[in-house]
């Protein structure tokens, strides 16, 4: 009998750690005027999550030196599925830091990294969130707290640099069973950019390519929206606080996202997104190519991408 | 070795079967007013799609002399994992229709029946729907077709209605591996609703008691909005092309959907819906209980349930 | 030389003070839930205001033993033009209360009063809106203040109780110069209801006839919002806040307005409306009249009107 | 006595001609894809008009060997208003062209022009909008017609170009009577551009500065639309169309409009706009001033404003 085939192990995108070098800063950001609920605070940094997370924390906002992404944490479907996961890791080659103990979002992990750097970690055993109090309970019980009118309705993907996207292809393939999407293939012949996705959602993790000459950098990472209005209005809401907006609110041409880009205070991007109502629910989904000639085009309706967008990775090298 | 769990044998709902006694007025609904493609159509009736729907009919208008759901069609995620349904079924002691031929949307379908008349199949083999001519080739070449302006971009659930709704979620169970995401439990001890998902949509099919006395009923069918403004949008073309409008606006308690529902001409119930970026990612997602008192509280924002609610399904009863 | 028509003496709808016995709860209402903005406050009350209104208060929310309106005030155009006002209300027979000095938002008011008791005011003189501090300050000079991303943008009209619309009709065309944009007329000849317009809004007053045998009472007020989704989003932050959900989100029937009405802790009946793009530009704009049988379709997508619309105002009587 | 002031003796721009050299071409966007509807077609062209206009056109469209725009028409409150600004035009030392019958959209009209070579009529007898057949009357009796779903609801504005804009504004003033909202005021002391009002709207003419060296030129014409979620959408059907999208959608930093320009088939610039609930109300309002430095920052979101914006004129120039 064949393997059954596609079975995700990997259930979803679970939280990422970004550090920030400017951390009261970026904590008022996130909290005050991006939106998200602070979860806890200790020595180390925030656990935050949006009003309709239910895993404890998704962003880790870690007081460091520097800014960028310190690890990314995949929740697996089963223990099962963790320790197949477990196995083809390290069958793999790809360098293994190993078993960690877990923080107070969630238990055990295993940590291993892609080849440009990044930390990525899998684990099964998390701590749902619980409303400390009835002013953070939600009035409707399929909800995760108390729904504040802020944008991000719960984390939806991030985005990687590296120099060889078609490596870190096999990276997310090999070690998380991840399928690919779309992808961008340049008139070189290199893969310009690549979307992941381990389940129904049409991307949970972007790789595209690095610029500037740096390893394990920071893109963007993103929280989806439940309508493409509430990011009109925090569109509104960056501009009276005067948020560096880099690019949007406008239409991705690549997987369709609603879109709008900011920089924390710090200087890591942040995105807030909007899918609509579209899934990947073919089994069998051909990814999608974008070439040179059509990137030309520039987003959906016709911005051109901005320069920056091309450039500008955490931590900043001395180009960009 | 314990079987990979959650493995989805079942990737989603392909299409429904709808009966129509009606059938020049139904098709003009649907293509005209509700805003469905037509990709053919044949003696026995038309096959049509939303925009986005990557297979060639998601809907299948049926000339009859009743109303009410002819048969519903979900897509398997493998030829392997289809063998593996197929076995499930025909060990569950459910009854057995055999596999047909498929018709101008898929290939051959393994059918089958619930206890309540409702003929299921499944199948994995689809004729994918590709644009006959220019216009209507999609101007993004991440979607299925044109974009017309209309609500409906893929079809997104329907709902049954059965006189015993824990039987029927065994069924679902077992037959297709679904899982319950949300169920309604009476103060009589009795399931009276059940919501099914067999991926990461929070449902693709709903379960509700028949309390017409009647068997293999329809309440209803539908269709995914990118945004709860095309519901509302929606709203304005029903109004003005005299369409009967039963309830909404307005969003329900239960899975927090932005819903509408219309009465096609013939009668059958359908709906447009919006659940804006709510997913079920968590791969143990325990399955939300609303009480009877729950339900008193009408819907999120107190809309009492309108009658005909509870007692239209199609094809009607002598009391409803 | 005959003289100028339509030339509006008032200007616009300037405020509305709010009677309340729950001060401290209904302040906490209007500031923390439904999103206005406190400008002052003192031993009366409180002065607030949308973050769009450019004058220091729209809404004055007075302690009180009891519920209601306190008065109505309305902008004149210019001095001369509130002259011309004064003029005709002291021609017109109607219970004339005098000048009274103004209040922290605006200059001296000449009030009267209807035949139903509610108190108006008008007045030139006003006192704008100016940020105490930058934090308030607009980010867009053509704003008046910083936003907030709540629902509210301006004060847009308020809902009065009458038992003879008719008669506040011509009360209405004498001292304000209101045009009538449209009316209900039921089928014993009575005028139901009847909306008012001092300049291009659709109405910023509205009349519907008491049914509890009571005087002076107020039936709503009402702030508009940007979009339809603002409207929306409240809804689920009223959910959150236990805030009681009268009826809505709908579309009205008359003046085609998307609302949502709520009370606030004291019992007042507040609203948020949309309008869309809708304005009265026609200079001889023709009334709409509304007969009963159009009442009878509900509101514009089927909505049934709710029994407490017809009873409940405030102050409360013994019957509703 | 005074005369009253403010006294709008111009009610709202009631009509655009504009030209076009690809008329067929030019009729199918508008009607197909822009989302107006015919009223009347004449061996001169087209009479067109949105589905809420209440007069029975809004743009002409006319067959011509040039683009551009033809002449704009306001329509005045009253006959008696319309009398004093013909004497107050024929005292002005502008260039009059005298009375010209009507068209199948209104009646006899006074022409003059603008020293920049615009001409402009204004008339107070005009055709109501009468839908021929149950097909295209409006559901509800306060909407002027069927409604389509298409996105512009009403005529809203239009842009001119000018060598001079403070002359440009002088003419506005005297023969409009029409008041400044907002202006730019460039640092070489010339004025930019100029927003114009002749009622609450919050603009019905902008004017902005000629830099092709041309004259009577047109720079847009814009559609207002109920909500920004139908200019998103209208986005992806200029998109799916073929449409040159030149900017936005975006939100402008002047006016607080949200916006979306494109080019159509013989390349006149058309708009559609969301103003929200945004109305000038105030009769003292006084003009919002934006300093070439406001400019630097682009539109309200960052934005930056396309080049084309300050070239693209109709008709064109041998520089843009």
């Amino acid at each position: 009998m064949t393997a059954p085939e596609p079975c995700f192990d990997i259930a979803h995108l679970g939280h990422v750690e970004m550090l920030t070098d400017r951390y009261e800063a970026s904590l008022d950001f996130f909290t005050r005027v991006y939106g998200l609920k602070l979860s806890v605070e200790d020595e180390t940094g925030a656990y935050l999550r949006a009003w309709d997370d239910y895993e404890f924390a998704t962003l880790k906002l870690t007081r460091a030196d520097t800014t960028g992404v310190g690890h990314i944490g995949y929740r697996a479907a089963s223990p099962a599925a963790l320790d197949r996961r477990v196995r083809a890791i390290e069958a793999s080659g790809y360098k293994v830091i190993g078993w960690v103990a877990g923080d107070p979002s969630h238990g055990r992990a295993f940590r291993f990294e892609d080849p440009f750097g990044h930390v990525f970690e899998i684990y099964y055993d998390t701590v749902r969130y619980e409303a400390p109090d009835e002013a953070d309970r939600a009035a409707l019980k399929n909800t995760a707290s108390a729904f504040t009118g802020a944008a991000p309705r719960r984390l939806d993907h991030l985005n990687l640099l590296s120099s060889d996207v078609a490596e870190f292809r096999r990276f997310m393939q090999t070690c998380l069973g991840a399928r690919v999407t779309e992808y961008i293939e340049l008139d070189n012949g290199r893969i310009g950019g690549c979307w992941f996705t381990v389940n129904n959602k049409t991307y949970d993790l972007a790789c595209t390519e690095e610029h500037g000459g740096a390893t394990a950098r920071l893109h963007h990472v993103t929280y989806a929206t439940d309508q493409r209005e509430d990011i009109l209005r925090a569109a509104d809401i960056f501009l009276q606080n005067g948020v560096h907006i880099e690019t949007g609110p406008h239409k991705h041409a690549i997987q369709g996202t609603f879109f709008l880009y900011v920089w924390e205070p710090a200087g890591n991007r942040v995105e807030l997104a909007n899918a609509g109502a579209r899934l990947i629910l073919a089994p069998d989904w051909q990814p999608v190519k974008w070439t040179q000639a059509d990137r030309m085009k520039g987003q959906a309706w016709g911005l051109k991408t901005i320069e920056s967008f091309h450039t500008h990775g955490t931590p900043p090298t001395s180009t960009g």
